[in-house]
């Protein structure tokens, strides 16, 4: 059986990563997204195994050890994380799953997992969010400074990834992701990998 | 600006090459098809330019001196190839190019022009091939024997595609197809190259 894809999708704060990653649960509500282990209190509504694996400081620091995450991260004191059992037994399952998380997480789960599809998402424009950034008014040269050498940074990550898509309207951006999806499937590695374990 | 694509349509006699790009030019009447270079004489209704780019014999032998085809092929007594120029003119506006060719054609192509993007075409499945030739019941055993490694081998030359799309239904190819072109044009390195043209 084919094995699914894991698309992590990531991209510089600001440029939309939630809203093209909401709207692309409702075009393909088929796509089965990462769950987050974490360990701070469930928030009314939020279920166990639906909007995040609530655990305790003990137990995720148990996961930590024993090296049961993609990645991690401390956040105003709680601790977030992938789990990587939940996107394995999605893969081996047939099925796709995407990752949606910040560029300094994307880069620590592509140690651990090469081999997934590294999609970063580009705002409309390097010149615009110059612009923008010097447009403001608001801010001090310094901060300007600051900023600027930031997008630059966060574009140089750029380079670790398989793919740009540029976030100009979320659906342009949601087909883009989704013709991705398709076009990785139909690679050719993939295609003798299946094969040859089929036995053909 | 960004530039095309070409991109070369391949797969083993059989598979529907033809009915598959005639599908495409219907579904996707913008892109524009690779025109042969040919020394056969215009049939009725075919225009130069049009359908083939008609040749004199000694025009096509100089053709093939200056290295303007991509690739040839002599077939019942005319010469049959691609003209390097048109695919370049349409690449460099910023247009994507469809060559639809047979697999030792395509591979002459990857020789003289590698970073093009390869699409095998493969019949639904291998084993059906394989039943198909033995059930015919009307071909001797070395006949279905001889048949059997073509398509063997012809499988073997999927190794120097980019990409595999089964032809189980037209549409399905044809989406696939699509698909894989929009995800080459989001590569990284594609992007990454264009915005270090544009100087940003």
């Amino acid at each position: 059986m084919e094995k699914g894809l894991l698309i992590v999708l990531s991209g510089p704060s600001g440029v939309g990563k939630g809203t093209v990653c909401a709207a692309l649960r409702k075009r393909k509500p088929e796509l089965i997204y990462s769950i987050s282990a974490t360990t701070r209190k469930p928030r009314q509504g939020e279920a166990d195994g639906v909007n995040y694996f609530f655990k305790t400081k003990e137990e995720f620091q148990k996961m930590i050890q024993n090296n049961e995450l993609l990645e991690w991260a401390e956040y105003v004191g709680n601790y977030y994380g992938t789990p990587i059992e939940f996107v394995k037994k999605t893969i081996d399952s047939g099925e796709d799953i995407i990752l949606e998380i910040d560029v300094q997480g994307a880069l620590k789960v592509k140690e651990k997992f090469p081999e997934a599809v590294y999609v970063f998402l580009v705002p409309p424009s390097i010149d615009e969010l110059k612009n923008r950034i010097e447009g403001r008014g608001t801010e001090t040269a310094d901060n300007i400074k600051h900023r600027l050498s930031m997008a630059q940074e966060e574009i140089e990550l750029l380079k670790h990834y398989d793919y740009a898509v540029v976030n100009d309207k979320i659906d342009n951006a949601c087909s883009k992701i989704e013709c991705i999806i398709v076009a990785e499937h139909c690679k050719r590695f993939r295609f003798i990998e299946n094969k040859t374990k089929e036995g053909v």
